[in-house]
């Protein structure tokens, strides 16, 4: 995966300041300021703000209680009352800890939950608003309720009995589940795969604070290298002298036509004045559903992308979005672009149906494929993030390779469903040539291929361990 | 009704510019700046911001026809593709004619209703939030849309062939019930009031654009002098040199509990400062539910309310609030709000579980009795209007009377609910002496008596009728 390697270094290079200001049709005027930076002791605490644009309430918040105060830490969480984590509320922490949702401090208290519920956003101290679509939140039922009592502190276990946080200042309030459901999905149709997975038979309470996370989370699958931080990517597109970042969420394999929306992005944002805009390929590394492919088949899958040279490693960055899938299409994109925007991305590429699926229970989709842009364009607290809509690229049959789909000779077009995608390699078929660079295409045939011997079932996902 | 007549006068009396800026323990510095104003010609154009809270979006976007050019517009509505409105659809009709939804200039496109869905709040294009959480939309059905085919206007009769308004620009799509119905009820139960009379069964489409309605819209019920739109309401308070507006939205008969708390929240406006705080009492009279008193026998018991005393005719004014209820909760309670800034209130009551209902399905109310003022207080758009929560009162058996609840001696407080009130009422009982004035409970004994010959049905609710 030599490719793939971040390049990761504790010392950004120091370089002088540069002030640009670029109007494009995108949206308002661009400023991006780059000013020298200096390398400091403990990377994890270094801010790489200058240049790029800003985490939301101005700071990332990190929620990583510092190397020497570790061992205390744990001691303090031995003595209090404990909650047992889900993987999923494990996944929750990985994000809070490293400043994704910033602002937010930790599992929201009611404040939070019910701005996000109502209005997708949070209002700020200083009156500002921040985005915030989804419930960060922590379920717990009466007899967890019970054994907290009057303890204004809890801790937080993993499955294997390891501490993994401590939440302070902590407020219980009701956890309405058919009103959260509702409001996040715009349906209460039974089978919606987050729903079943994390909410349903969650408790009945629910349990905000400040969280103070005892150590990264990791999980030891041979990944963790490209689960980098918000602040770690921010280092890393400042080293890269980046005057433009555009991040490109997926949970999908990467084919031709993504590639082609990426490069024609970066074309675009050169065409606009940027000197060099980087890419961030950020996958989405927690919970999914069922039929979706598993991380780890993607991440290879991605590796033979860039290694067919379809996406240039020299302007791309790699990594793992920590946060699990809610499936919550409109409601939902927005999450995946405030989380981009405090890892330093201040463009973000939306398609057809963003986080969108079919609908649990009837024939259609859920979500209007055009809703997510839209809702997107508008939301409250993401005006400095410019929206790059998706260009719909198709299998075009004259040139033999994807292109942006051209309406006037629709006829020349193929479109490939991820259906019929999933269908090709699970025959090991191949698609038409072009689709797909070989390499990408023969890992998705290798994963079908690993699933018949469990019966079609689905490989586990990783969990987060503890060295 | 003479103590109720609102002194409707198309010439304010003009007065000298005040200042005054109050601390207050209830949200930021209030400022109420009152200056001079002049008469003039058309008093439906008149703007009396001045001294009074500013509409949202900076002025009260009405949209009736100018009596001039009426003629021409029912013309006009003559030769265009025909939408017939149902008696909801005129409310909304009438409630968007007179400003109450400014800045909206008619029914919702799709980028104000996905707003709303979403965020309960539009962006203006000078970049500041109104507040807007209930989506005011106009459903028509496949054969409605094929027959206005490529036509970029379309008139609005009622039932009878009267044209009551067009709708210019206008913008077809679709109408996504369930997610409508979720976002807006944070449930998708069957049995929801509005859902049932007003969505289930309405069209797959939804029609926006610029409403100009030919006149103002009339009930003809004998109360149409109560409906005063909000640039009335303006002059009047303007009229009575109110410094401090204080709005009680309400749709039940009013007893002396809400009594006490109306004049306790007078007493405490004259103790920050306030010279001349009005209240404006305003029961709402477009659709309700089935078991609520109607708005005809609602306006009897409050006229009694106001004869007998309890309130003072001086500082009240009682008006028609012309819109539909949702029953939805800490949404709709925004909507309530935000609609009597533009009347001209600085100040809103919320009182416990507003606008909320029980759960159609589940033996529980539909809304955490809390949520609403919570809610109210985070809105977005609604920063500049003081929330005044609730003091709850109950009937105090030591003192015979309503009284504010003391939990240090709750043994002392008897809560009558409104099924108990509703019994009693219909088994001609009467309630403990002091928790209503007789004249308004006589009225309510009357109501249910009215309602033994229909079989406990329900009277109609007054439909508008062109004059």
């Amino acid at each position: 995966m030599a490719s793939m390697a971040t390049r990761f270094t504790n010392t950004p290079s120091p370089f002088h300041s540069i002030q640009r200001t670029s109007y494009t049709h995108l949206g308002a005027p661009v400023k991006v300021s780059i000013s020298t930076s200096k390398s400091k002791k403990t990377h994890l605490r270094l801010r790489v703000s200058a240049g790029l644009i800003e985490p939301d309430g101005g700071k990332l918040v990190e929620l990583l209680v510092e190397e020497p105060l570790r061992g205390l830490k744990k001691k303090e969480a031995l003595s209090l009352p404990r909650i047992e984590l889900s993987s999923i509320d494990i996944q929750w922490v990985h994000v809070l800890s490293e400043g994704w949702a910033s602002p937010l401090t930790g599992f929201m208290r009611e404040s939070e939950f019910l701005q996000t519920l109502h209005f997708n956003s949070l209002r700020l101290p200083d009156g500002s608003v921040a985005n915030m679509s989804v419930p960060i939140v922590l379920a717990i039922d009466d007899a967890q309720k019970h054994s907290i009592g009057d303890s204004t502190s809890v801790a937080l276990f993993d499955s294997k009995n390891n501490p993994i946080a401590v939440l302070k200042n902590i407020e219980i309030y009701k956890h309405p589940k058919e009103e959260r459901i509702a409001r996040t999905w715009g349906t209460t149709a039974p089978g919606l795969p987050y729903v079943d997975q994390a909410i349903t038979n969650a408790g009945n309470w629910l349990i905000g604070g400040d969280l103070e996370v005892i150590e990264p989370i990791k999980y030891h699958d041979g990944l963790d290298r490209f689960r980098q931080s918000p602040a770690e990517l921010r280092e890393e597109f400042t080293r890269r002298n980046a005057d433009a970042v555009f991040a490109f969420q997926l949970r999908n394999p990467v084919h031709n036509g993504h590639a082609l929306l990426m490069t024609d992005t970066r074309r675009r944002l050169l065409e606009m004045g940027y000197k060099n805009p980087i890419l961030l390929l950020h996958p989405l590394g927690g919970y999914t559903k069922a039929d979706d492919v598993p991380l780890s088949w993607r991440m290879k899958q991605h590796e033979k992308v860039l290694e067919d040279g379809v996406l240039d490693p020299e302007t791309t960055v790699v990594s793992i979005f920590p946060s699990p899938m809610h499936y919550a299409g409109p409601t939902e994109v927005q999450w995946h672009a405030k989380a981009r925007i405090n890892a330093g991305a201040n463009f973000y590429i939306v398609g057809r149906d963003p986080a969108g699926m079919g609908h649990p229970t009837e024939k259609r989709d859920l979500y209007d494929a055009d809703h997510g842009k839209k809702v997107l364009s508008m939301a409250p607290g993401l005006e400095r993030l410019n929206i790059l809509p998706f260009r719909v690229a198709a299998y075009d049959k004259t040139q033999g390779k994807m292109a942006f789909f051209d309406p006037s000779r629709a006829q020349d077009f193929l479109f490939i469903s991820g259906t019929k995608m999933r269908t090709l390699a699970k025959n090991k078929e191949n698609p038409p040539e072009g689709f797909m660079c070989p390499g990408g295409w023969k890992v998705l045939v290798e994963y079908y291929d690993s699933l018949v011997p469990a019966s079609s079932g689905r490989l586990p996902e990783p969990e987060a361990v503890l060295a």
